[in-house]
């Protein structure tokens, strides 16, 4: 769905992030939800490095991005707003009890067992880059991503997606590991690489991954700090 | 409730962990969501030094605990877990589309914006200790978890639990925030400190705290490694 300012939905993200976070923002991850629900969004954007008004801290605890608000709900934190908005989306989240809880297992497990790992490699590789500590530690915690990508794979076997067909988990462990695209370490699984290439051909994705880049001021295109 | 043998739901713990874990392992959140909910349930224990079986990851993808079955859903990740026992349970989710909402904000707050930092942490401080990554990470790190303690300080405020009223947000918060006790660094917020010991204070809470502690076996409870 094209950007509407006259939507309900309020989407905040970023208007400058550097060059290396731009598609990476997590407004991206609620972005391709409502593109897979076909909901149209409006988007309120802050610059990453500017000082967030105190007001946002009441409305994002942790100052950070997405935050979303569609009239009746206010909400925070990547995960629970594709849950929400899953609710009425049966590709997001289907309507069996059964299939819903694993579709919502899959969406925590992206987020708590896999994402956390994958961030300290990036805090490794791009903030910490040429600190003795991340170069000491950097290979055990590579071996310990490298565990779980072999969890995934098996999991995987032949199936398309984690449940079979495509749901918000899915969504979201492709998001969380769209975070080891620089690493490389995914070539090392088949099957995961071809899983996260298969999830990021989604339409729904495209879409939101081009909103999103569109949405970045000319100075962050051209990678000047403003 | 008390165990019962005869209930459907089965829950997967250990049967021995070292002394430090014993209290801490995560089926320790599930227990507490079904005491909350008033569920009785069942447990199946691992030694948590021992393989697990294969058909083990079959039921949890990363061979961790808990694992959950109640013979129409089998599920896996905490935080997965006791959203689902929280559909039917008005004090873990809110039935107002709004509060549940937000109670299931807090609840992955806590999953990826406070226990990926917290669980850092505790590498550094139990399993890497001594090393010298470990000392030198260890002041940025514990920098950046006592900006999140600030951060929920100044939401809580006045208020007695993130929303007001107790919910399963704040059972997954408070059970995040147990991972600092070996720190103190709670003490420096007092506002998240009070929080803290005023959802541990729900009888809920003790009664799983006991029924995790009694389901270690004897050598567990002597710290011996089987």
């Amino acid at each position: 769905m094209p950007i509407d300012p006259q939507s309900e939905i309020e989407v905040t993200g970023f208007s400058w992030v550097p060059p290396f976070a731009q598609g990476h923002v997590r407004d991206l991850r609620v972005r391709w939800a409502l593109e897979e629900a076909g909901m149209s969004y409006r988007t309120r954007l802050f610059h990453a490095m500017e000082q967030r008004p105190d007001y946002y801290f009441t409305e994002q605890p942790f100052g950070q991005v997405p935050a979303y608000d569609d009239g009746t709900v206010q909400l925070f934190e990547s995960g629970a707003i594709v849950l929400h908005i899953g609710r009425d989306c049966e590709t997001l989240l289907p309507t069996d009890t059964a299939s819903r809880a694993r579709a919502t297992a899959w969406l925590i497990a992206a987020l708590n067992s896999v994402e956390p790992m994958i961030g300290e490699l990036n805090t490794i590789d791009i903030f910490a880059s040429g600190e003795e500590w991340a170069r000491l530690r950097r290979p055990s915690l590579e071996e310990r991503v490298r565990g779980r990508l072999t969890r995934l794979s098996d999991w995987l076997g032949e199936k398309d997606y984690l449940e079979g067909q495509f749901t918000a988990g899915d969504l979201m462990m492709a998001s969380v590991l769209r975070g080891l695209e620089r690493s490389g370490l995914m070539n090392e699984q088949p099957r995961v690489a071809q899983y996260y290439e298969r999830c990021l051909a989604r339409p729904a994705f495209s879409r939101a991954l081009a909103a999103q880049m569109a949405d970045f001021t000319q100075d962050a295109k051209e990678g000047v700090a403003a």
